[in-house]
């Protein structure tokens, strides 16, 4: 079941990490630099919080001791006065008052973007040859952290509601019967306007995805559900909806990530976890061998933007630049594919991605026609879908296509969904 | 040969990372506040360098499309605008032109401190139960990181000249004949002012340290050498030394590691690995699956501080600053001691550190009586010297402890001295 790699110079782990989609991915946008990408998951450059960011800055650099507190070392924790704020911003979130949370302080665990808690959840409960149960399709790098430590990711059926839970269950049982169910240890979910598919998970799957993981846990080989909710505050419309994590009364089951490189600004690269207790310990001493401790003069910095109370007005502009972008997106599909209704998409209610299906016949694959017409003549890129499955998922759909419109302006998106129409449109005329 | 931990809940590397000697350490720190420390590895709060980040930060947000630059995200190895400062630095300390450093960019990646470098490196070449050489006593942070991935740290006879090039080059033999060189993966030097011994690797060891590493290396098992340049730029007298990586003419054998925490700001948390060819995209992928790169916002404002010729001044104030701390504690060390010649301590020319040893019958560990006598009665708390060698290293010393003199300022660092000399005076004459 682990990989076997080819001998070779280096560790298995770096073996394993080899070859991720994102390097290809990378490079294909470095040798088309002329392209006009809509693959790139980076956001909009014009709505980055400059003006916040002085702000605080000048503010934290006035007060002459705490600007020696930001330049000093922090903790592998993270700054209190960080972790301080971002509890009432969740509570806010999650519509409760921050005691009616239910978690210690020392259960938040600040990190360099969500990726890096999402890389350590995996490193503190994976084994090479352990399983992680993930909707098809999902975040794709975190299926490229999966396979750099050697873990199995596992596809459960997913449509437009999100995993589906009945399809989870029969997993587990079916995991189970094979014997192999104590090498299962993480359900990964993207709750909210999943990368890449833009669907959310309805909200009574929510619940059920946290009561199916604790009737599967055993005290020796415990379940966790990892959600990932990245873009949680990139709510344009449709409901609010309650986390995953909030129907975990235990507090023991589900792992909350959450990132401020989408709703503030990547560059600041701060990421938050919540952590159930007895994961608490474990994080923090991979962290501590890790880096011990990401950037504290930038958790100072958003302490601030945040104490000031400019976070959130910041976020509601977010949303609205986001939102017009992705109602420029739709209107762009709409025109451009009006004549050919096999191409289909879903009207995402936040985030940065809009999911298209193609005819099945169009393979949107790297090595596919549509992607080498795209990128060469029609100078536009997006991420195939295929990216977006498990490898040895069996049966991949190979006509899908990722596209994002965080990076593009207003005319970029226009012109990007015009090109890639043509690419399509001339494979399926070809 | 690999650790075999009892059977636990999470993964085996979150058990190779429990009971981390830094844990206990910081867990005995929070335990006794009252306790003047020279423990604590921070730096000089007084010399952090907060004229330098305000002018830089207010040129950064004050030029609106740098400030977008800064805040959007940056790439995996780093900003390009600080690899060419960083390029220009060392060519500084190497004495040569940045040409005449023969590398590429692409061989230079910035991380978060250098602790995620070293970390990297380990992740990169180490499976458990592979060999990483150290000097004895070494960084224990580093030994931490190695029990981490379930390595074996073996000790290298050391002296006041540092690692012994010959005991070295014996016990590769010896693995060699062993049948386990296949399994010695690394190499690991703290060349300058090394903690915790502050000792210097002499200049002739450097050039031997390399020609050992390439004798052995076999190009399916290649051997690297990872020299932590650390406190390389807080030299206070003494020779000013090439590096280890600079006598690897190849730059195919040494990974050469600095960080900006000592000779800039820790809270800023940026470090640089010099990469041979063959590890830079083996750390890259393994970085990307981590975190996809650190700080951006963090490595443009170095990049302006360096740009602006501010970052050498700041250096020389640090240097001044702890040179005069060292003089302090060497000072402070000689009154308290005058009349026990049996206790002993290196003048380091650099770096944050004093080694002491005890006499032999003195045990400096935490359960020993010195240690609770010190925190409890006497309120000063010190690292334990055994800590700073590998466990199963055979006959470690107990009797040394590492004090520093980087946190306190001269009064403190007189009190803490003074109080620690009540305390072993006490024990010596128990």
């Amino acid at each position: 079941m682990i990989p076997h790699p080819s001998p070779a110079q280096f560790s298995l782990r770096s073996q394993w990490a080899k070859d991720q989609a994102i390097s290809f991915l990378m490079q294909q946008a470095v040798e088309n630099r002329d392209v006009l990408s809509l693959a790139a998951g980076l956001v909009d450059e014009k709505s980055l919080p400059v003006f916040e960011c002085r702000t605080a800055l000048t503010s934290l650099f006035h007060d002459d001791s705490l600007a020696r507190q930001a330049l000093q070392y922090g903790t592998t924790a993270g700054a209190d006065a960080l972790r301080v704020q971002l509890r009432l911003n969740l509570a806010r979130l999650e519509h409760c008052s921050a005691d009616e949370l239910n978690i210690d302080q020392s259960q938040m665990i600040l990190t360099t973007g969500s990726q890096q808690l999402l890389s350590l959840v995996a490193d503190v409960l994976l084994d090479p040859g352990d399983i992680c149960l993930v909707a098809a399709p999902t975040y794709f790098v975190f299926l490229g952290v999966l396979s750099g430590i050697g873990a199995r990711a596992i596809a459960i059926e997913t449509d437009e509601h999100g995993l589906n839970p009945q399809a989870l269950d029969t997993a587990l049982a079916r995991l189970d019967q094979a014997g192999e169910r104590s090498r299962v240890k993480l359900i990964y979910v993207v709750s909210d306007y999943e990368n890449p598919s833009g669907v959310s998970l309805a909200t009574p799957r929510r619940c059920e995805i946290v009561a199916i993981a604790r009737k599967w846990s055993r005290p020796a080989h415990p379940l966790f559900v990892l959600e990932d909710a990245a873009y949680r505050e990139l709510r344009y419309d449709g409901a609010d909806r309650p986390s995953v994590w909030s129907f975990d009364e235990s507090r023991e089951t589900v792992i909350l990530a959450q990132t401020f490189s989408k709703s503030f600004a990547p560059g600041v690269r701060i990421g938050m976890g919540i952590l159930p207790k007895s994961l608490v310990e474990p994080i923090c001493n991979l962290k501590g061998n890790d880096d011990f401790g990401s950037a504290n003069l930038n958790q100072h910095l958003l302490a601030l933007v945040m104490s000031a109370g400019d976070y959130e007005p910041h976020v509601c502009e977010v949303r609205d630049s986001y939102r017009r972008k992705r109602d420029t997106m739709l209107a762009a599909l709409d025109l451009a594919f009006s004549g050919f209704p096999e191409v289909r998409w879903l009207r995402p209610e936040g985030g940065l991605y809009v999911w298209v299906a193609l005819p099945k016949q169009i393979d949107t694959g790297f090595s596919g026609p549509l992607f080498q017409l795209a990128t060469k003549k029609h100078h536009v890129m997006y991420v195939p879908g295929e990216l977006c499955y498990p490898s040895g998922a069996g049966s991949v759909p190979t006509n899908q296509m990722r596209l994002c419109f965080g990076v593009q302006d207003a005319a970029g998106i226009t012109e990007g969904v015009r090109r890639l129409a043509a690419a399509v449109i001339e494979c399926l005329l070809a």
